[in-house]
């Protein structure tokens, strides 16, 4: 994957554009896409997992008609609004079919911010999200992210210091990068002071159906709720499916705005994502299927972890319940420098760096156990180790 | 396709969400999608000349690999860039694949506007790009379109007069609505002026591939020239694929640009575009058969305007020599007043107040041929023969 750098253009770029940062990410990645790299560094899910039999059926069942190769409506084909509004409790007036949840998160910035306007996110922040609220030209707030998601003691203090935010953005389950999942508390007392300070939440959740372990929340409460979910991670990011749930209020916004960034999205990719969803045993098999192998994966990550890492540094983390990350801390490290070390051994991963706001995370780094098998996993981490130990003799 | 009203929200819109107005012409095209209508309002291509076999052929040979189902680059899969830029003689560094060509349109707007820089449209404008650059809050400059295009001299003379475009947008083929083409003139004028001022043009050319008569133009020429150019129009809308060309220092602001909007496209629907588009005996055959029969399609149109509605009033119109539209003007009548009467008789149109920016277009309508048959379209025609005879009683 290519990153552009602005430097080197002689195209004024607008204001928008040039507050955006470059994802940092995306530069690694190029670099770590070596076939001799095992790479715990992307943010996909697993190749090997996507139901491409079940897909290419519902691709040969929906595109026999011509109708699903004509424009749709901006809001979505109304067969997948009705199969996600089911799966939530929700009505279908309530959602909004989106190219990707991150075009859910694009559109609902681009619908309710002003440049200037204050949004809060968690440091670490996904920098999806990050990037989304820079090109608005938003004044961004970081809270550093607890063991129980948003920080809404100290969210409470800026809010009594009279910071007014217009959204507070989070990734309410398995955090990306940070892994962890809001707790009721953190869930009710967001709804709380959403409704007494009128700001908007954008619940960020591609991963709540990645569960494999701990017990599910509830989404979080009350009607100041922007809630995005998403077809890529459960079924394939090819359909470009992610969704929007909110008050029809907001859901009208989003689809006005959408005329004007694309039309609408695809009919039958959308169609075929009704298909996929709608039917609920295979969904049912599937998921459960994705769940028992990630575990897998992720116990055969922090299993090795524990030992071999845990061997030649200090390691610390939060044991993954769901998701595809792991987020790491080696105390006394940069894992920037490490990361030179590490492509050497053979192995790349994410630095802390990439994902900080404000915190420097300079010591932390995001594993993914997604994309790699578990012998694969273990052996990545034992490269890690050599990278370590070879970062320690300088 | 439902329009929001933005009046009934509780909900305060963004600043750029305001300054867009409401497409009344999705309004419009609820009302008349009553099946007793014929409907020559809309902007669709004709379902029933998509190529739905040779698509589901491309889909069936595509979705068999898993790898078609995981996330691609932000730029688009390398084999469609690559079967774009062998299509247009130009290299594939030069092309973005976007969500349909109205993404391009409005990341190019995104990419390179801040709020307050000047855009030239034409008036009347292609609805879809003046709600894009009201999204980014520009100033918006209309010059009334002539025969030959966007009006050079007019353009030359508000340049001396020392406005500063940023942008300078026109459909350069078989414009939408006013049906006209950029003559070579107007092509040459527009790059030297943009030479020399520093604007950039944005080429937007859905229709181009779709001429029936008359002689192709070429491209704009120069470097200062963002082409758009669309899947839509010469396979299917569902595809949602377009594409830009421009310079690689725009191709990569426009690249980091669409991380943000929705991370990137879908990579089987790119794919069966690329086996589409590279499939060039298939295309030769297809794109034929398509100018064939709008050419019949339009022919029965402009027939049945010069008797019958010559009949009952004066018609003004320019023989269309492709795409989709005829741009038409019956003097002395309000159209707007003309479509109640005109949906009683059971035919539909858009009216020209639609499409105006400053002029008033309140005499003009657009018709599309595209999706009626010949016989459908003449009896349309009488109908709307019937509706102005109607009006004319009062």
């Amino acid at each position: 994957m290519s990153s552009p750098s602005l430097s080197s253009s002689t195209v004024r770029p607008s204001r928008a554009l040039s507050s955006i940062r470059g994802s940092a990410i995306r530069d690694l990645l190029r670099v770590t896409e070596r076939p001799d790299v095992l790479s715990m560094a992307g943010g996909l899910p697993a190749t090997d997992l996507i139901p491409s039999d079940r897909i290419a059926e519902a691709a040969s069942r929906v595109i026999s008609e011509a109708s699903a190769l004509q424009y749709t409506v901006s809001a979505g084909v109304r067969p997948l609004r009705e199969v996600v509004a089911d799966r939530d409790g929700t009505h279908p007036e309530r959602v909004l079919i989106t190219h990707g949840s991150q075009q859910a998160l694009f559109l609902s910035a681009q619908a309710l911010l002003d440049p200037g306007d204050t949004v809060i996110v968690d440091d670490p922040v996904y920098v999806g999200a990050l990037q989304v609220f820079q090109s608005v030209r938003a004044e961004i707030v970081a809270l550093p992210i607890t063991a129980e998601g948003t920080d809404v003691d100290r969210l409470e203090r800026l809010l009594s210091d009279g910071v007014r935010p217009r959204i507070v953005h989070t990734v309410s389950n398995f955090h990306n990068p940070a892994g962890v999942t809001a707790s009721a508390r953190t869930r009710r007392r967001l709804a709380e002071l959403a409704a007494d300070h009128g700001f908007w939440i954008i619940e960020d959740d591609p991963y709540g159906q990645l569960r494999f372990a701990g017990r599910s929340m509830d989404p979080i409460p009350g009607d100041r709720v922007i809630r995005l979910g998403s077809a890529s991670k459960i079924l394939a990011p090819a359909l470009r499916v992610g969704w929007l749930q909110a008050s029809p209020d907001v859901v009208e916004l989003v689809e006005l705005l959408r005329q004007g960034a694309d039309l609408c999205g695809s009919t039958f990719a959308q169609l075929m994502t009704a298909d996929l969803l709608g039917d609920s045993d295979f969904m049912t098999a599937h998921v459960s299927d994705l769940r028992r192998e990630y575990a897998r994966r992720a116990a055969a990550l922090t299993g090795a972890l524990r030992t071999d890492l845990g061997a030649v540094c200090g390691v610390e983390f939060i044991e993954p319940e769901g998701g595809m990350f792991c987020w790491l801390r080696l105390p006394g490290l940069d894992t920037a420098i490490l990361l030179d070390h590490a492509v050497r051994a053979g192995v790349a991963f994410v630095p802390g760096a990439a994902f900080a706001v404000d915190a420097g995370l300079g010591d932390r780094l995001r594993l993914s156990f997604a994309t790699l098998s578990p012998d694969q996993l273990t052996e990545a981490v034992r490269r890690l180790a050599t990278a370590v130990h070879d970062l320690g003799r300088g």
